[in-house]
Formats: structure tokens, sequence, C-alpha cells
């Protein structure tokens, strides 16, 4: 029989947009990594009666229930009392957890509030699940054969201590764990996530591993997923895919997993030993906040200007204002001048410019918002490239797809390229 | 019959863990201010019968389902030929619509990836729930009396942009929407969640308008959310509220919904025909996103100088050698001149600067992780302000917070003195 776990959120707080699920995040990725099937979740209110019903659908399709909320002292915590009625169950207090309740309330030299006393309470033949951070314990419980439930409190510290320290060492104990599954993230730019699939059709049907295609943000990713009896049987299985996506797909495959293009341009300066200035307009500094994300950014990248205002291109970056009159500030012409005037105020090795209309004003139908050109200067290298973005997707996002694609260029450039310094000389 | 919302999200990198479900607290909140009652949320994977077991449980205890992700061009994508299928309708190519993606990607210069024409195929009877962001439309359908379901694509932009500009509006014509819950959210900058909840204890026990603190990012918000029959009966309500707590709290509350630092910071400029430089260090042009993050900043923002080279910060800002070795460039003097030195390169009004310790390297004993610095120039100031922020909370939030609170010091600047240019001799 194929066992699967199930999550269950409880709490109104969730089902009134007040906080996050993260939970839910939370118990998907520790499921993922341990192997377990995990195809539903759920949010329920603090109310018994639809505790109950949601109760009624999961156990039918599922054998684990991870189940988090209501174990509070306050009279809207029923999560506890809801299992036990619904499983004709009745409740017993354990009196070490009401002792190791009072004493937690003495540490911090208060006296227990009556509330807390029901936190004592669990139906009868379940374990505790111990909280070694706040007061509430959960439960260990299998209240018919083939079901398995498992409570924690809302509280995420809360939550994930008691999971890690009981909950994972119960489920290896008792079989639930076998084998696990292993994902592999590639990362592109400069393809449409349609294009990718087809390109991949057959990667995207494979069974094991599995391959998903994903996009945001201007960018497309592919989840390679393995489910193996060890990490390193699964990382075996997903190699080759790897390996043949990242073959075929050339430079438009930019990283995988945690890179970004920021992180990737940085490691391909680092290794050359070369440096980044950057001179923006549309994006205000945007280019220069993703490039000084990357932890140890100072060793390649030096800084920049942001020319919001015509003025300053001129004054800082020497685009004269015969340019600017003849072909506008946003345009290829500009976008180069700026680029080369950085690169020789302060003697990087390259530089990008980006110059375009983020809107929502601005636009005229020669130019209309989400016009941008990225300018780049290096060793015997000045263009400009120019982007046409769509215009509805807004300010936010032309910002950012601008400057990640000035990144992607200079990527681009830099495999291109041979290193200009031979690292003996540094 | 009392009616409910239910919230159904596909997809299957929801339950790997690879995405929060940040579209289920969007609609919680959404619904909760629509009065729209709203008892459970699920999550399923990319799979028909999946999908059918999660639709059967819903069908029968909800008639609103709002249903996102699966609408993309890619083989997982089948949320609209599973729902089809449950309901035993079959697809129809809707013309307007092929049409309509056609000219999307054509906008863009490529033509469109076959994959794509599947999302102009709707059930029978079904009307289309239009996208203006992206290609994947959904749908507004009725399958059986009492039932009503409308989805989205996962993308969160883009199903935001179709909940307002379409959904809401069908729902209020369709009489889902009875009275109106209204809320009011004022900012606050510089204190913490436990002192405004103390000082506005009274008004946290209200119950209609009820008032509750959040906290993030540095600040802590208020909102003040009533129920009422009309949008204006609410308003009277939540008025005298906010009038009270903006008193009480003064310059702490520095605006209110979606006014953010800066755009206040660029009112108040606006106002008195002043101008913004910035020059930063840690931040390497986050201060800069903020402030050109409101569209027609180019009024008062000049732009500035990221300034993550040291050689930069003497070259560009005019901070002497000397200046470095004798304070660090991590210090009050090298941020005074900092902004400065930006102010007259750029004859600017005012200026701010930022250089601090931004981690999770670079920390010293003396100079800490989270140790930043804030520069100030304008008329008759120049001055620095120290902030010890915790570095336990990572780069991009110390990075964040140093760019908030120097709009914050530059606020409080602002309404503290007078306009120095006559309006007249602009």
């Amino acid at each position: 029989m194929t066992r699967s776990a199930e999550v269950i959120a409880v709490g109104t707080e969730l089902l009134l947009g007040e906080i996050t699920n993260s939970n839910g995040q939370f118990f998907a990725q520790e499921l993922a990594q341990l192997g377990i099937a995990h195809h539903f979740q759920s949010i329920v209110g603090d109310n018994p009666q639809r505790i109950h019903q949601v109760l009624e659908v999961a156990c039918n399709r599922s054998n684990l229930l991870l189940i988090t909320g209501g174990l509070g002292p306050t009279p809207d915590d029923l999560t506890t009392a809801a299992l036990a009625d619904f499983f004709n169950t009745p409740l017993v207090e354990h009196p070490d957890v009401l002792a190791n309740i009072a004493a937690k309330h003495a540490h911090r030299g208060r006296p227990m509030p009556p509330g807390n006393a029901k936190q004592a309470l669990l139906p009868v033949g379940a374990q505790v699940l111990p909280n070694p951070v706040g007061t509430a314990p959960g439960l260990i419980w299998s209240p018919r054969p083939n079901l398995l439930i498992l409570t924690f409190p809302g509280v995420p510290a809360e939550m994930k201590a008691m999971w890690r320290a009981t909950a994972v060492p119960y489920l290896r104990a008792t079989g639930w764990v076998e084998g696990v599954i292993h994902s592999q993230v590639l990362r592109f730019w400069g393809v449409l996530e349609a294009a990718l699939a087809e390109t991949f059709a057959a990667e995207l049907a494979l069974a094991n591993p599995t391959v998903a295609p994903y996009a945001g943000r201007g960018e497309v990713r592919l989840r390679i997923t393995a489910r193996a009896e060890t990490l390193e049987a699964a990382q075996t299985l997903i190699d080759p895919v790897v390996q043949r996506i990242r073959a075929t797909a050339g430079r438009d495959c930019y990283g995988s997993n945690d890179e970004t293009l920021a992180s990737v341009v940085g490691a391909l300066l680092r290794e050359r030993h070369e440096t980044l200035a950057v001179a923006e307009s549309c994006t205000g500094g945007g280019l220069g906040t993703m490039l000084t994300e990357v932890p140890g950014s100072s060793a390649y990248f030096l800084g920049g200007i942001v020319a919001y205002d015509n003025a300053l291109k001129t004054n800082l970056l020497g685009v004269s204002p015969q340019t600017l009159s003849e072909f506008g500030a946003v345009s290829g012409p500009v976008a180069e001048v700026m680029a080369a005037g950085i690169r020789a105020a302060v003697k990087s090795t390259w530089a990008l410019a980006i110059t375009g209309i983020a809107g929502p004003a601005g636009g005229t139908p020669d130019k209309p918002v989400g016009l941008v050109y990225v300018g780049i200067a290096g060793p015997g290298v000045l263009e400009h490239q120019v982007l046409r973005l769509a215009g509805e997707r807004g300010r936010t996002w032309i910002r950012e797809v601008s400057a990640c694609s000035a990144l992607d260029r200079l990527r681009r450039h830099l495999l291109s390229s041979s290193s200009t310094v031979h690292p003996g000389n540094i």
C-alpha cells in the first residue's frame, strides 16, 4: 500500500490572511527531503465541525496527518479536543506534562494561567510529542490502523524544534522514511518557458527523475527530481539528465540551484580578476543592488553612477547635450556613452549601462513604456542591446528584467571572450 | 443559504515546498475585505485524479471556488482540462483569446509556441476571465446551480491584476458582496510593535473598527478595519480612530495604506520644490532603487553615486584617503563627507549617504555586522546618525532597514524645517 502524508493547518488567522502559512512550505520541503509522498494540504479555521470535515476527508486519502495550530491555552485553541471527539476517544491528563508547563511558567517567574492546564490533556492512547521551546506539547497518535497523526503548535520556531527533535526520528524508526527525493534546479535566461518545454519534451516525459518547468520574473527554471534509496543514488539519476539539458541549452542555462545572474557574473569576474561598474537611469540603483546582494561582491564590483536626471548623465558620465537632444536619453547611443563614461571614470574592466522607460508615464508611440537600452563597454567592446519589454507588466517588473538582461548580456560576453588580464599580473 | 468561498491552489511546486502559497494569503485578505465567508483552503499537485478529489470535496461544502495555478502552456498545466472533465463538459476554443495570445507574442517579435494554443480552450459555457498582464486567461464558470468557479494563473502579478480588474467587479455585480469590510493601514517607523501596542491598548480592544498591529522589515503597521453597509459608513467608523492614533503618534506615524517612506519623502520634496541625491556604499544602490520605485520620482530625485569601492569614495565623492584611514570607511565622518560630496557634485538641495557593514563577513568587535552610518547634508545641515542593527537578521534586512532609516531621517528633517526655496523662484 502506498503511504502518503497530508498537512493540515488550523487557524482562523490564516483564513483572514493575517499570516502566511509558512509552516505548510516547511513541511513540504521536509517531506520531499525525507522521500515521504505528500499530495494535499489544507487550511481550516478554529471551528470543531469544520476541523471534523477536514479530518473526514484527510483520513480517507492519507495515512500520515501533520497538523499545526490550535494547541495554545486560549478558548479558540481546540485542535486536540476536536481530534479526540472525532475519533470518539476520551482525553486524559498527563501529570508530567502539566508539571512541565507549570515549571516553564515558574522559570519565568509568573503563575500558570488556568488555560494552560488543558494543554496537558491528550486522547487516551496518544503519546506526548515534547515541545522543547514553548509550553504546548503535541501528540503522536495512531487512532486506527494505517493512520498516524502528529500535532504541532502553529508558532514556526516551536513546530520546527519539535519536528527535528522528535518527529523525524520517530518517522525514521517506524519505517516512514525509505529513501529520499532529491532535486536540482537549472536556471535559464533569454528563453521562453513554452520553447524550453518543447526543446525538452522528452525530458519532461521522464518518470524518475521527473523534469518540471517553472517561470517567474523573466527567468525559467527546470526542476529535476529523483527518488532513490540514498542521496547519492538520487544524484546519480539526476546527473546525466542535467548534463544532457545543459549540453543542449548551452549558454541559455545560466546556473543551478541558488545561483543568480549576479552571482554567476560575479564568479566569472572573480575568476578573471576583472572588475565591473554600472551607470543606471531607469533602474535607479537596481542593478547595483542585485550585484551587491552577493556577499563578497566588493572583490569585483566597484560601484557606479545613478544618473536619473539628464544633467548627471552629462556632468558625471560625459553624455553630451547634443547626443541627448539628437537621440533622446532613452537610446542606444546614450546607453553606450553612459557605459563608456563610467568605465573611464572608475577604470573598471567592464561597464554596464541601462536607460529606458519604466513607466507608468513617460511613454510615447515611438518610445513606449518597456523600451530599454542596455549599454556594455569592455576591452574592445562598446555596443548596446535594445529590450522591448511588455509595458503592461509594470514598473517593478520592467526594472528587474532590465537589470537581469544587462547581467545576462555581460555573462554571455564573458563566456565568449578570453580573460584580458593574466592572473599572474594581478 | 449561507454562501462561502474556498481557495484551491494547484501546483506540484507548492507540494515540493519550492514556493510559498502567497496567493492563498492574498485571497484570504481580499475575501475578508469583501465580507465573503471563507472556511477552507487546499493545495493539490498537477494531477488530474487528485484535482478531481479536491473538487469533489470543495463543491459539496463551498459555492465559490477560487482556483490558482495550472493555466500555463506546458503539459503539466492541466487545471482547465481537469475542471472540464470533472463536470463532463467539452472544451471549446475561443478564437479571440487565441488571437490575443498570438498578438502578445508578435508584439515581442517572436512566434507563438504551440503549447500556448491550449490556453485558448475553455469549457463550454464558461466566460473568459481576461489576463491583462500575461498570456494565460482564466475562466468564470457556473457548471451547476449555486456553484461559481473562477480560475487564475499562479503568477501573483497576473492573478492580482485579474482579480482586481474583473473578478471583484463580477462578484459585486452578481450579489456576492453584501456590505463591506474596509481597512486603513497606518505605518510607523522608529517605534517598536510592543510599545505601540501599549500606547494604543484602548484602540486594540475596540470591536468595530478593530485595530490590529503587524510588524515587518523594521516598520510597524496598525490596521484599522470596520464592517458596515457601505464604504462611506465604514470610513466614518474608521476616521475618528485614525485621527486619534495619528494625533498621539505624531511623526512616528509616517503614512497610511500604500505610502512608503520613499513616497512620503518624495511628496515632501515635490511640495517644497527641492531635490535629493544619494551616495551609497553598503546598500549598493538600494536607496536609489527605493526612491525610484515611486513613479514620477524624477521630479525631485537627481541620482547619485554607488561608491562600493573606496577608490570611488575618494575620486567621485571627495573623501580624502586620510579621512578613510583615520576613521575607516564605515564611520560618521565618512558618511558626512559622502553626503556633502554628492550634494556638491550634483547641486541637490539634500543628500543622503550610507556606509556600513551588511555582512555576513567584514565585521570586527569594534565595528560589527549591522553597524551603519547615515549621513545627511542639506541647507545648513551636515550630520550623521549611527544605526546599530541586529547583525543576525542578515544582509538583505540590514540593507533594507538602512535605506529606510536614511529616508526616515530626511523625512523628519523636512518636517522640522521650513522650505528653503520660495516656490515663486522656481
